[in-house]
């Protein structure tokens, strides 16, 4: 296989859900794009090889042949079913490394796959090394951030900050100083929808501050997988739960498509905050 | 007004939403019951005294007039909204001490409540010093608890006890090791619902655990008021989001109509664990 198929590059895109990948296809047209099953990106035309974790060795020992050194894990991969009937004799050997990781949060899970590709010889890279493009810098992005806002979203970094050394979640909405919702497996979008349905009312002041959504990496969390990401629909999402404005932890969550994320806060009047 | 109307009673319950109310004045008929405007409690055709916070200085001097020299503080009442015209002048003068107090978190506010009254002279007791009954100690009371549900509540009060002391939620869910919710402002119920409608797909093996609801008073809390609280609603609320029991904190958590608690566990399948 390796004397048919020369390798043209170096890159495979491991690719999960959402918008990453495609953007991440973009920046590295040469890249390889390996697509998880049951998880589908829009990557468009582009040619793309399906694998399932079960057969996780044979796609590994497929990448070396093909002179692949470094893989990127772009897009969600929420919590893969495991079908054991799928396991080839090779990746069943890895069975126990990979439901221990899996039962023991998210953050050690993801740290057992990049140590198996790291134990394979592939090194594992960033998303944002890739694409440095999509992680925004220090500032006000997008409308106006009120006192109140900024006292919102400080509280909201300290309650992701403390949800993160227990491996939970990566966001919370905090409004007028009251912890609204806390992100947890289903998401943000789920946290959102959650906020719009059930907390408008509960609001103190009706009149007051509307609350802020603030996503944040975990404290010493590896930011080679899985930095959190907002969008454009995360900022009609925020704003459809009523709130002010979405503040992120500046170099440490990816924007994706940062003009429409932008365009999308200014016609909802929302603020965009990369906050230090 | 003490003339005509001498002391019957030494103790007022102050009535907020939900059950509690009804199942202390049931056990303390004498009791002076006043309701917070706006938080209906069901009690029956017991005779009750409205009021709103903002005359909350007028309120404690009838008390002490009628002989009253300690309160009890029973249901639910979740962040009144302060109408500033409603407040007589000398309640005015508080308005300071309860604004803070309602900036500054849960358990804050209702320290900031309990001082104020025992500034006036009156004592503030536990519910469970009325209703020693609703309190469940150490043990299995109802269903079967595996071992993977020990677990499952373990980690649950492990991040209950994380979130108290950050003065958020009494409450989370966790199935397999993950957890699926954790309670915010919106309450127990609302949180369940998230987990009903937006979870039951996540788990990573659909015939794996199905999950633990733990709830636990916050570390340090003032166990005076606020004392998280199950029903039978609880738990058919608990059914209804897949889940295979629900765990409390032994000693710490009040079981609202004990009995019909336990005939929901039995009729819907779950366990009831009051955890040590």
């Amino acid at each position: 296989m390796t004397d048919q198929m020369p390798p043209q590059t170096d890159t495979a895109l491991i690719c999960g859900q959402g918008a990453l990948p495609g953007l991440l296809a973009i920046r590295a047209p040469e890249a390889m794009l390996v697509q998880m099953e049951g998880f589908p990106a829009d990557l468009g035309d582009c040619p793309v090889q399906s694998f399932r974790l079960e057969r996780l060795v044979p796609l590994m020992e497929q990448l070396l042949d093909r002179g692949i050194t470094r893989v990127c894990f772009a897009g969600a991969v929420r919590r893969p079913r495991i079908e054991p009937e799928f396991f080839d004799a090779r990746t069943a050997t890895l069975v126990p490394r990979i439901l221990t990781a899996m039962q023991s949060g998210d953050d050690a899970a993801l740290r057992e796959v990049i140590a198996i590709f790291e134990d394979w010889g592939l090194s594992v890279v960033a998303a944002h090394e890739i694409a440095p493009d999509l992680l925004a810098s220090e500032g006000v992005l997008a409308g106006a951030v009120t006192e109140a806002d900024r006292a919102d979203a400080a509280r909201a970094a300290e309650i992701v900050a403390a949800l993160g050394a227990l491996d939970l979640g990566q966001g919370a909405v905090v409004a007028q100083g009251l912890c609204l919702a806390v992100e947890t497996l289903p998401g943000t979008d789920a946290m959102l929808a959650f906020v719009a349905e059930r907390v408008a009312a509960l609001r103190p002041n009706p009149k007051g501050a509307r609350g802020v959504l603030y996503k944040a990496p975990k404290p010493g969390q590896d930011r080679r997988i899985d930095l959190p990401a907002i969008g454009p629909e995360t900022i009609r999402n925020a704003a459809a739960a009523g709130l002010a404005g979405i503040a992120i932890a500046a170099e440490g969550v990816l924007i994706l498509d940062h003009a429409a994320t932008v365009a999308a806060a200014d016609a909802a009047g929302l603020f965009l905050w990369a906050r230090a």
